[in-house]
């Protein structure tokens, strides 16, 4: 990167991207056109920048090959490289523009389930998986402060061995449910106090992380998808304050806006809605929920 | 690309860069760790750029699965997609710098074979294989114009079916040798005239090529790899001037200075080195070759 580059030489380098970039002139779709002018312009300043040798080009190949080749229905190596170099984050971050006080996005993870159980406002979510009771509150509101009765709200989360439910091999349905805000946009349930939990760290991005020296473990969270009419569907987390995790969050998920206390209780002090745990302890927090005015999208579709 | 992005997404987006370059840090390779702190901003800068959708992250991930699916040990997708977005030519570019008049560079291609077999100064390369037979000589000299005697000469092309050997599955070898200069750095041999074929077009690569509006053909070429102590091994082609395949090369391997003049000659017309091509027209063209100074690199080892 510090050896000169002749003029001559520049010259070149820029009258190739010159030309790639012309030959897409001809795509039929200006959107597809635009997104492939700016990959070329994008790659082919990447290579420049470092300057890539012939043998790291080939390394690049052999890399994508084994991501590509150990990617199966139930393993999408190519999704965990975009999360473990923060561009799924990123892409977050683009289509979901700060409004006001509206709650931050986080990435929506592998582990969504479109059709969870339905419970009452109160109701428990865990479905039977192993973890500490946690209850958990809020509201929903617009920007403009107003409550939103009727939100649908879609939770999931890992059990303490850090597995969704999905992750193991029983068909069992637990760790997930959705819930709708009631009248005064209040919504309220038990579920699990978060666990923390490595991403697939056996293939070649788990081989990357290796290298740089991080962990593959992301912070203890807890996911919720909110809709409501008229108003921007929110993906995001909410974790722990005190997590150690916190800071090296292998997917970038975390947001200081998004870090919650939660508080422990012992097994005999009362809980919130008078619900005998026997005589186990238990968490509380509250995450008060504020949606961005715009449409609602169908991330569910996202899933296919 | 046109919406304006508030100050506070601004800071957003830019935190989350510096956060994922600063989760690099602890990269054990110096040289890894830059490659991947420069594709981390770069990656950014495309999403950010062109405001990247979800939709469009999920058929991004969609399509490199597709490449990845595709390519095996015979059919390497990854190259052609690199190939068909310049990629692999700007890696060619920068790893071949523009010295005084030293012949340009262009891409490898995946149909080099090491030990393609040994013929005389004045030879026959094509090992039978079908074509307008053609008389192909020159220099071999360094930058400082001195002739370098005993450069090793590496040549290869397709037939004109638009084959090359390796990939008629009859195990035969032909369009294909090596040879080396003469004591006044001259060399000569028969080969063929080059025929344009197209590159796998069955697959994803070939999909984005018809979404572009973009031929999957290279325009007609020989392919040359010369190298001689303390100069830098040229990896290239000469191409035929009046090819209507040189302003569309699907893989922007063609260079200015690489397209040749070859004259066509009938049947009966005297052949340079007084061979007997028993009736068939012929062709001819002079290619004088100049090695910029460097170190002579093992490109056999980037086909492993």
């Amino acid at each position: 990167m510090t050896t000169p580059v002749s003029a001559e030489q520049t010259a070149r380098e820029e009258e190739l991207i010159h030309t790639v970039v012309a030959s897409f002139a001809g795509t039929g779709d200006a959107r597809l056109k635009l997104l492939l002018e700016e990959l070329v312009r994008h790659l082919h300043s990447y290579v420049r920048t470092v300057r890539l040798t012939e043998p790291e080009w080939n390394a690049g190949v052999d890399f994508l090959t084994r991501v590509g080749h150990i990617t199966t229905r139930n393993r999408q190596e190519f999704v965990l490289l975009s999360d473990v170099l923060g561009v799924s984050m990123q892409t977050v971050a683009v289509n979901n523009e700060a409004v006001g006080d509206a709650t931050e996005a986080t990435v929506f993870g592998p582990f969504f389930v479109g059709d969870a159980p339905l419970i009452e406002n109160g109701g428990d979510m865990s479905g039977g998986a192993p973890g500490e009771p946690a209850w958990i509150e809020g509201t929903v509101r617009g920007t403009d402060g107003e409550p939103l009765p009727g939100a649908r709200i879609e939770v999931w989360e890992a059990d303490e061995e850090g597995l969704y439910d999905v992750q193991h091999d029983d068909g069992r349905v637990s760790g997930r449910a959705h819930l709708f805000s009631d009248e005064e946009g209040a919504y309220r349930f038990w579920g699990l106090f978060p666990t923390p939990y490595p991403i697939p760290d056996d293939g070649p991005v788990g081989d990357l992380l290796k290298a740089a020296g991080r962990s593959p473990y992301r912070a203890s969270h807890l996911h919720f998808m909110v809709s409501a009419p008229a108003h921007r569907t929110l993906v995001t987390h909410i974790f722990v304050r005190g997590d150690e995790l916190l800071t090296s969050d292998s997917v970038f998920g975390v947001k200081d806006s998004l870090v919650h206390d939660w508080t422990h209780h012992g097994a005999g002090d009362p809980t919130p809605d008078g619900r005998d745990l026997g005589g186990t302890r238990w968490a509380r927090t509250r995450f008060d929920i504020v949606l961005a005015p715009g449409d609602a999208l169908d991330y569910g579709a996202l899933m296919q």
